[in-house]
This record gives structure tokens, C-alpha cells and sequence, in this order.
């Protein structure tokens, strides 16, 4: 027997509509490329993103088209995912920060037919659009006076383009499990992976981030998306947003530490959400400056791990709460935030630290575990790791063409990649990449514990730990050390640091001291570099 | 082209699969039918209820079968709920408060298979049993040593029932579309209707309940639903309660101020939700005691329109945050809650109290609309009013069995029997229910309005408009007023009092003094009888 609700598809264009119906007045402030700071409403946004719904029909785009996006985070970029989505297209956020090959190669392999672009990024397009045989249509997300000479092909200008329609538009119907976004996620191996969401994903994942335990998202927040909607969505907030109608600050191409001050402190931001590395050079700029942060409540740290020295920094000296969050790609991207449990709510101090150094637990929409690697799940103990595994409505189930098919098995369950333990209170820590792990004798051993612990130190700057050819425990730890400027850390000196505070086992078997460590353009140690360069290494244990 | 996302339906099963594997110690206290209070955890709920769902399946019940709970709010009681779900059988709570002969006419209508009932409801149940032909089963709510002797046929003690599996059980599948739940809505004229919620709309529900602008509801919070799972589900308590995490309070049968205030006090509930009869009883409780309310956070009060007593004491005297809130059976139930958009959430004194007066605002996930009889869609001005209409996942799109199919139209809207205005930021006030509204001359005048101004007299009691019949203008509204002791308010006095706070052609046409007014069981006044009682009144104006 089946229930007797009503049909009420989870479409991304309803959350626009209830933005505008509730919270037409509402601002979406952006930095523009062009320069000047730019106001629009809700009401805008959803008057906008119809005629940009109506004018790609009229340009004969449909269901199903993948439609590219190269730009910042924008009003005007808002404007054409919702519009996109509202004919049954699928947005496509480019990440500019990758190789233009890779563009290339990840834009004929969606077929995308058109792109908006950024004018920042025209020069880019110039070089790769001859290579893409899919492109049509070029859109220049600006006006006809800031319209530059280009040789790309169908170039228009947004705002022209726009004008020739009159907004007077329905959004076209279709199944909540129609494809609305996409996005590449590209490994430090292989080709990049295609993960596609539909509107379901994206409204569900909307609510989800917005609950109390999650973001905790009001209409009485105003929230600047710093992390890049090319990045896994800017973490949902393009959809959140709009759902509970907060106010939004974009903040365009700038992401230094005194134009992301300049909004928070100008729009009385009270939200933001970024990687650890922009919230470094906003504590910087406000160190350097003497700056506070009286509007700011709260900011979501993710991405990568958020040390220590951040969180005690914003909450302790600025009064912002810090929630660290783990997601993916594949994720939409939320996976586990670390919000405090009533069990917890109480900590202060390096308790409290200790338990917002983990990467939290789950929302109610996604499922975890930890498995072996055979897919026995480990005991939720808050050492005994393995490989992470989530399931959820918001999660992948393949990615786009069918690569990557072994990360997902029979029950659903999407390998993350990922290597992590879960401690009895449900709080998940991530220690490593499952690719970046050393099996010694069988046993995993934990990359980023060895490298926190060697980072602490006195004279080391960074540290590396790699796994290494051994003939009798097929691998064992190697450490490679850079030291600060004017100091000289030993071999001794450094394992006799590390002595007792890790298994006995865990220990490197030798430290290598190297000028520096490879890096990737977001800032994460390149291992596969590393690994490259330390292949032939003989280790003295062996 | 689709998402390529995971089938992870919305299953109500999983809401307590998140609380046994994410908050399994939290704590579920009840107040028990057999007096002590009782404490239970999330791990319990969740183990016992596949136990109900197992034991269910072993005497035969199954997909589709409905399952009635005659039952106050109890960890048993939702127990019962999940293990019913849990093999897609259909939870059918009956209002112990309507009639005898109701209860048996719903339950004949629902073919109710089985009943798990409370001790308190066991001599009634036993009046009506032999009346409903489809029930096989009787679970009494208790354990072996406080069964009592009964009549009633294939009772079992539900602790002794459950004791006869081992809950090695697994939730059984279908879709998320599948009938969850039951509930009739009993009009004040024709007879009940069901409303049948799928697991979708019940997930879907709990999820837009907790929203930070909805009830906003956390893992640190106590919960404690006075109002019954009987009605409305307790405003989707059961389902967002778990869903969270939070701690539940189930008060039993006791509704008192006393009983209420020893829970509230005692396990340091920050959020309740109730009618206005329940928290007048505890106001008039503190007041007489003295006592406090240091814990408790905000209460949402709805089922019929929250005085501003109320609000006023509760937000100046004690400190609770009010959220006045609107809602049906037929939208699981909520529709609006009267949280405050960042425009309001400054205003002090009056200014607040008019906005929080207001029935609020719908949360992303419920539409609505206020047409005329035409169906055109009126202004959102705050004056105009008309039938209110709503949509969304989790509203009715018909009645089980197809009764009341004029409240549904073609585009989905349910009309929902009320009357209301919508201000420009969006509020939405009753003004009355579309039976009770006086139509003078085509146009409609608010019966509450003119109530509530009535009341505002110091020497009247309680007051109530109808229409009576007008051979001019169709209708015009009589005042019936009831004097407090030992007033004798007149017609020209109240007439005076209100002239000039109200439109000339919507004062009363007379005033008629009575020594009572009707009531239904829940309070609302009874308007059927009373004009009934008027039928062949005469107006001097006529
Ligand atoms: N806050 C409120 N103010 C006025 N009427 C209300 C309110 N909440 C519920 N109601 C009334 O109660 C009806 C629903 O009754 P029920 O389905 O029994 O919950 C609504 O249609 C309204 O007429």
C-alpha cells in the first residue's frame, strides 16, 4: 500500500522559488570581476536564472546538455547553474586550477556544448576551446561594455544574451533523479573521474548541511562561500543558501587575507566556510593588522586537515566557533562534521581540541564505516583504521562512463579512498589515503600520525612519511624531513623525539633529509612524487 | 540523462539506525502508564523495535497491514511505531478522545488488524472491540505483572510478546513511497478522514521540522512532546527526535502543570512543543508556585491560535523562546512556524508580539497560497484573505478511500478548510476556518478577528462571531458574548468598544449574551452547534 502524499519532486529550481516567494528582498552580494562590489536580491536571482533557463532554450540547449561553468563565485554564476538546472541541463563546474590539458580532456569527455566563462579565465579558453568538438556557445559572464576583443568562437556577452528574453518562463519538469551537476574529481593517478549529481542529491544534500549538528544554517546568517563552487559545490552552499534564504556574500577572484576580511567585516558576515590554507592568510592579514572578527559566529574548516594552531586561533582568540568537516567529490560533498555532542559540549581546552581535531561524525543521510581490506567492518575504537566507506542519497553510485567501478560494491557502499578509525563516541579521525598507507608485515601504518608527530619537533619544518621497499615486511616508514632555516635536526635526535609516543613497530626505519617536499597546486604533499623519488631507496634495516 | 547518485530511499527505519549507530547511550525517559518513570536509550528503541517488527512478522502481520496504537507519548509507544514500519505495515494512532462509536467506525474503516493499547485504554477498547471485524490482536502496552484481567480477545502482555524473539531481524525493504502511517481528522461535520503519510513525507517531514528556522532542534537537546503522538504524529516529534539524536522526555498520560513541570525541571528539557491548554495549565502551575523555568530553551505552541498571554509570559517571565505554529493532520502537520526572518529578529515588545502572533511562515518544503473562491491567488498585503492552500512532499493528496476529494485541484494544492492573509515578508494569519467565515454582501469578514477583539473588553469572558442570515446581505455577523461573573456588559458598550477598531460593515449587527459556549473536546469553540442554536435569530437590522 502506498502512501496518499503528494508528488512533490526534490527539483533544485524550488529551492530558488521558495528563495524568492520568502526572502525575495534578501541580498546576494558579489565581488564582480570587473571590480566593483554588486547587489542583487533573491527575487534577482530567480528573475535572472529564468531568463537564462528561457535564452538556452532558445539557443536550442536541453534536458541532458552539459553545460560548463569557469568562473568564481559569483551572483552571476548562481544565476546560470539555476538556470541551467531549470531546463534539465547539467551544470559543469570547471576547476581552473588544473592543467589545461586536463580541461580539455575532462570537457570532451562530458561533451560539454557550452560554457560560461569568466573573463579571467578567457585567455585560458582561448588557448583550449579549438580542442573541445563538443563547445557551441561561449557566454562571458559580463556586460557588453566590459566585453573584450576574443578570438573564441560564439562568443556573447551574459548580460546582451540575457536582455534578449523577457523572462516570461517555466521551468521544464522532469524526475527528481534527472542529472543536474557534475563535477571532476582528478586523482593523483589516472584520468579524472565524472560525478554526476541529480536534483535529488542537491536538494537532499541541501538539508542535510543545513540541520542544527551540520552548518546550522538561518535566514539570519549571512554566509560567504570562500570555498569555489568548482570545488564539490562550494560544500552545498549554492543550494543551502538560497533553501533557507540567507543573505550570501560571493567573494569573485579574491581570496587573500584582506579582501576576505574587507567582506566579512563590511557585509557582517556571520558564516563562511573555506580550506584551512585561506583561513591561514586571513589569521595572518589579522595579525599583521590588529583586526577582529565581532560579526563572524562560525566557519566550517575543510578539504584538508585543519591544524591545531587554526582552531585555537579563531576560537580563542577571534571568539568564531570551528567546525571541521571531511567530505568528497563524491560525497556533494558533505561527509562528517564536527559539530560537539551534548557528551561533549561541555570541553574546553585541549580536550575540546582534541575531539575537534577529528573530522566529526555523519549527518543523518550519510552512513560510515571501516572496513579491512576485506570488507570486515572494525570496531569503533578510535584506533583500529581501515578503509572509510559511506553510503547515502548524496553519495555516487558510479562515476560518469563507468570508471572506477572497484570503489563501489554490491550493498552500495562507496570506497572513499580514504584509510580512517572511528572512536566510540562515533567521531571519525581520517589518517591517511588507502594509497598513501604503509603495509608493513601486512599492517597499516598511519603516514599522518608519523608526520604530526615528527612536525613536533623544534627543527622540523615539514615532514613526509613514505613507505618504502623491504624484503622482509614488504614496506617500511621512511621519513623525510625538511628542517627549518639555520637548524639541523639528526637522525637520532628526531626518532628519539618520536620514541614512545607510537607503536614500537610504527617507528621509520631512517629519515631522509631532502631541501624540500613536492606539493600539489592545493597545497597537499605530492606522496607520488615523493615515492618516485625515494623508489631505489635502501633502507639501512634492510 | 540521471544522476548517477545512490538509490538510498527515505525509509523510516533509518532515522533510528542513525540514533542507535550515532547517539545509542542517549536517553529516552519515559513517564510509564504503570507510574515510575522508566529510562531507556536510542540502542533499546532500536533493538526493541526490530523485536515489535519480527514479532509482528511471526503472527502474520505484514506489508500494507494496518496497525492501530490506542497510546499515550512512551518509549514503548514509538517502539511500536518503528517495529510497525519496519515490515511496511502501517502505524494507525487513534484519537482516544473522540467518541466510542468513532473510534470503532475509523478503526472498521482502516481495517485495523491489530492494536497495541494502553492500560489506561483497556475499558474502552474492551466496549468496543467486538465492533471491529478485521482485529486479531491485542498488545497491552505493559509487562506480565501488571496485565490485568480482560475481556479482550488475543491479549497478550507486550513485554511477555517481545520476550518470544531474539530481534535477530533485518528491516525489511521496499520503496520509500510505501504507506508509513495513519491518522483520521475528524470535521465537525461528515465523517473522519484518513490521512495516510509514506515513509518519504515522514522522513522528508523530520528533516524539514528540525531545520534551524523550522524547530531547529540538535543532538544537545532535551525534547519533551506534550503534544500526543495521536495527534499529528506529535508534530513529527518521534521521527525528528531520533533523527537528531536528541534526548526524548515521553510524558505518559500525565498532562498537567505539576506533572509537567517535574518533567521539564527534573531532566532539563530545553525544547517542548504543546496547545495552548496545556502551557495555560503550566503558566498558572509556575504562577501559583513560583517556580522557574531555567532550562527550557523555546516551545512551539500551535493546534489552535496561541494567545499573546501566553507568549508574553513565557518570553518575559521565564525566558522561553515562543514559536507559534500552524498545521494539519493532512501536512503531517506542519505548515508555518513563526520564527523570526532577519527583518524581525530585532523588534522588542509589541512590535514582536504582533509579528509572533502571526501563524508564521512555511520552510522550505511547504508551498502556500491564500485564493479567493475563484481560486486567484490574493495579494500578499496582510489584509486580504482567502483560502489558504498548501503543497508539498509531505501534504495529503487525498484522503484514504477517496473521501474530501474537493479539497484537492488539479495543480496539487490542498485547500485546507482555512481562512487566512499574507503579509508582504511573507506571514501567513488564520483569520478563521473557511465553514465559520461570515460572507456579508460577497465579501468576507474574520469571525477571530472579531473575537479576539471582543475578548479584549474587560468585562467579557469569552465571545464568539457567526453569521446568521440576512435577507440584504446574505449574512451578517451576531456577536455571542459570555459576561465574566458578576459583569453585565451591554450591546452599546461592547458595540462602542469595538467601533473604530475594526471596518464599519464588519461590526456586529447585534449582541446576544449567553451563559456558555459550546466547546469541542479539544477546546475550539464548537461554531456548528452555536449556529445552530441562532438558526432562526432575527437581527434587528433584517
Ligand atoms: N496556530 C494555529 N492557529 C490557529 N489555528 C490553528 C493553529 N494550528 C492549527 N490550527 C487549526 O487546527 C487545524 C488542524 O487541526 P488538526 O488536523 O487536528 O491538527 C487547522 O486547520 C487550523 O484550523
Amino acid at each position: 500500500m502506498l502512501g496518499l502524499m503528494q508528488e512533490w519532486p526534490l527539483l533544485c529550481h524550488k529551492l530558488i522559488d521558495n528563495a524568492e516567494r520568502q526572502h525575495g528582498a534578501r541580498e546576494i552580494v558579489s565581488r564582480s570581476i570587473e571590480g566593483p562590489i554588486v547587489r542583487t536580491t533573491y527575487a534577482d536571482l530567480h528573475r535572472r536564472s529564468l531568463k537564462v533557463a528561457q535564452r538556452l532554450e532558445r539557443d536550442g540547449f536541453a534536458l541532458g546538455d552539459r553545460i560548463a561553468t569557469l568562473a568564481w563565485n559569483t551572483a552571476r554564476h548562481i544565476e546560470a547553474w539555476y538556470g541551467i538546472m531549470g531546463i534539465g541541463a547539467i551544470y559543469h563546474t570547471l576547476n581552473p586550477r588544473l592543467f589545461p590539458e586536463q580541461i580539455v580532456w575532462i570537457m570532451n569527455h562530458a561533451e560539454d556544448k557550452a560554457v560560461f566563462v569568466d573573463l579571467t579565465f578567457i585567455p585560458l579558453l582561448e588557448k583550449i576551446a579549438g580542442a573541445v568538438k563538443s563547445l557551441k556557445k561561449v557566454i562571458v559572464l559580463t556586460d557588453k561594455a566590459h566585453m573584450p576583443q576574443t578570438t573564441l568562437p560564439n562568443a556573447v556577452a551574459y548580460e546582451e544574451w540575457l536582455g534578449e528574453v523577457d523572462g516570461d518562463f517555466a521551468w521544464r519538469s522532469f524526475d527528481e533523479g534527472t542529472a543536474a551537476g557534475m563535477c571532476y574529481t582528478s586523482g593523483t593517478t589516472g584520468d579524472p573521474k565524472g560525478v554526476v549529481y541529480s536534483h535529488r542529491s542537491n536538494v537532499l544534500h541541501a538539508m542535510i548541511a543545513a540541520m542544527p549538528d551540520a552548518m546550522g544554517l538561518s535566514s539570519r546568517d549571512t554566509i560567504l562561500p570562500v570555498v569555489p563552487m568548482f570545488h564539490a559545490n562550494a560544500w552545498g552552499l549554492g543550494q543551502s543558501g538560497p533553501m533557507i534564504g540567507a543573505k550570501l556574500v560571493m567573494p569573485g577572484c579574491k581570496m587573500d587575507g584582506a579582501s576576505i576580511y574587507e567582506l566579512l567585516d563590511q557585509e557582517k558576515v556571520t558564516f563562511s566556510a573555506a580550506v584551512p590554507t585561506v583561513w591561514m592568510m586571513l589569521l595572518q592579514y589579522l595579525e599583521e593588522t590588529g583586526k577582529t572578527l565581532p560579526h563572524l559566529g562560525k566557519v566550517v574548516i575543510g578539504g584538508s586537515s585543519c591544524p591545531r594552531a587554526i582552531m585555537t586561533k579563531f576560537q580563542d582568540d577571534y571568539g568564531v566557533q570551528v567546525i571541521h568537516a571531511w567530505g568528497m567529490t563524491e560525497m556533494s560533498p558533505l561527509g562528517t562534521l564536527c559539530t560537539l555532542k551534548p557528551d561533549y559540549a561541555g570541553l574546553e581546552g585541549e580536550a575540546r581540541l582534541d575531539v575537534q581535531s577529528k573530522q566529526g561524525y555523519p549527518p543523518f543521510g550519510v552512513e560510515m564505516k571501516v572496513t579491512d581490506d576485506e570488507n570486515n567492518p572494525q570496531p569503533w575504537d578510535g584506533k583500529t583504521f581501515g578503509r572509510l566507506k559511506v553510503r547515502g542519497p548524496a553519495v555516487a553510485r558510479a562515476y560518469y562512463g563507468g570508471a572506477g567501478a572497484e570503489q563501489f560494491d554490491v550493498d552500495g557502499w562507496f570506497d572513499t579512498g580514504d584509510v580512517a578509525h572511528i572512536d566510540a563516541g562515533g567521531y571519525m579521525q581520517i589518517t591517511d589515503r588507502a594509497k598513501d598507507v604503509i603495509k608493513s608485515g601486512g599492517e597499516w601504518i598511519s603516514t599522518i600520525d608519523l608526520e604530526n608527530l615528527a612536525v613536533g619537533h623544534p627543527d622540523v619544518a615539514e615532514a613526509a612519511a613514505i613507505g618504502v621497499k623491504h624484503s622482509k615486511w614488504g614496506e617500511r616508514p621512511l621519513l623525510v624531513v625538511v628542517a627549518k632555516p639555520g637548524k639541523e635536526p639528526t637522525k637520532a635526535g628526531i626518532l628519539d623525539f618520536m620514541d614512545g609516543k607510537v607503536a614500537k613497530w610504527w617507528m621509520p626505519d631512517d629519515v631522509a633529509f631532502v631541501g624540500e617536499i613536492p606539493h600539489t597546486a592545493t597545497g597537499k604533499i605530492q606522496k607520488i612524487t615523493l615515492r618516485q623519488q625515494f623508489r631505489d631507496y635502501r633502507l639501512p634495516t634492510d
